[in-house]
């Protein structure tokens, strides 16, 4: 895959190179490249942005050198295109999962960082989907295309090895991951569920699986709702609930 | 305020300074500290996980090394403690802007940056609240940390100057943002609407409202479910929605 950035900030970028993105590379699954669209100004002053038609306090993102550096992105790279272009916007929808999922099946993506005060709206016919972190607004859209990249990075074939690919993440399967523990067994008064080291395969199975559908069921309910449960899912989840209740 | 961070991977964190921390830093409004836990591991290897009790893929965060980096944070703070601590986790809550502005009203946060293969569920006694970016998996807690910052900084008081506090932010008065038009009036055969050039300010305010209206109403109802409406904004989404059935 190609991944190429237009950012204002080129040198945010170096430290992903730590994380999975420096694997991805390492491993030849993933060319990365961060175009300094101020690079294409034309102007004298190298300005990128300019006051709002109409009135009010902020400045915008002008179209020329976004323009002009979708252009040179085009031009080196090898298929000739911008690939799938993502602009990173409170406004956009809101990046999840399955995003990730869908963006790892690209062979080319380029994500555009505004700075929060925005684009002039003509920027956004170079663009094919608007993508948001979340409900927050941020300086600038570079820790956003940076958390999209790594998440999408991850569903990339090859790129995460066996031992971290084969790890029971958050969201498979709709349910929150059930309470961990590691050595020591007793830290600072502090003991490890007898279960877990009882050495009774199936019993640590019924209780990860009930602690799962327990937390999910706390926290995050909605991520129940229309979910097909096994008739072992659907009596732990009676049993979650008379427990709760007798809590409180 | 004072901002400390428990990573691995300290020198992700890098780039925030060429952002709005470095600003609150150097306007004396932020003291930002990233503690390495990896320097307090007292095993001869300085390992920081160790395998899962009861079997199963994927490696967790032992609890020694945090408590001890915790420690560590407490004694080098001016008050003597970790303030109030936030573990960034895919479980917790769904961090958004009403977060930031409350996390910004601390003297003193802690975040704890794990990797996605989890924590040992004892180094939770230590924390304050779980805060997870979205529903989406990343290789660890540091993008998650420096998404949270960035927005929590931004509610400071006297971080922002008065140019960029001012400008409309997306979901300020929860309605997105109007589209927005900065020169060349005419780019590339790309006009900016004439009511923008008119210097009609009344029309501009309206249309303002209205685009607004109609940006938050095709894209994220959910933003307009139980908002208090104006005349004037009642009227104008009355427009909206005989307009967009129109148009299909």
């Amino acid at each position: 895959m190609k991944i190429d950035v237009l950012s204002l900030f080129p040198d945010m970028f170096a430290p992903m190179k730590q994380s999975i993105i420096g694997k991805a590379i390492d491993r030849g699954a993933l060319d990365f490249d961060v175009t300094d669209f101020r690079d294409y100004t034309t102007n004298k002053h190298n300005n990128v942005d300019d006051y709002p038609f109409g009135g009010g306090a902020g400045m915008l993102l002008t179209p020329q050198p976004i323009f002009d550096a979708m252009e040179a992105v085009k031009e080196k790279s090898a298929d000739k295109t911008t690939g799938h272009v993502v602009l990173l916007d409170p406004a956009g929808k809101k990046f999840d999962h399955t995003d990730a999922e869908r963006l790892a099946q690209y062979d080319h993506l380029t994500f555009v960082c505004g700075h929060y005060e925005g684009y002039d709206e003509r920027i956004k016919t170079l663009v094919d989907e608007e993508l948001s972190l979340g409900d927050y607004v941020l300086t600038g859209g570079e820790l956003g295309a940076m958390v999209m990249i790594d998440a999408t990075v991850r569903f990339m074939p090859d790129v995460l090895g066996n031992r971290e690919s084969a790890s029971g993440d958050s969201f498979q399967d709709n349910l929150l991951e059930y309470p961990q523990y590691t050595r020591p067994a007793d830290f600072r008064g502090m003991k490890v569920p007898d279960v877990l080291i009882s050495g009774n395969h199936g019993k640590i199975a019924e209780w990860r699986l009930k602690e799962s559908l327990r937390k999910t069921y706390l926290r995050r309910p909605d991520l129940l709702e229309g979910r097909q449960f096994s008739k072992e899912e659907r009596d732990l989840l009676d049993d979650i609930k008379t427990e709760e209740a007798d809590k409180n």
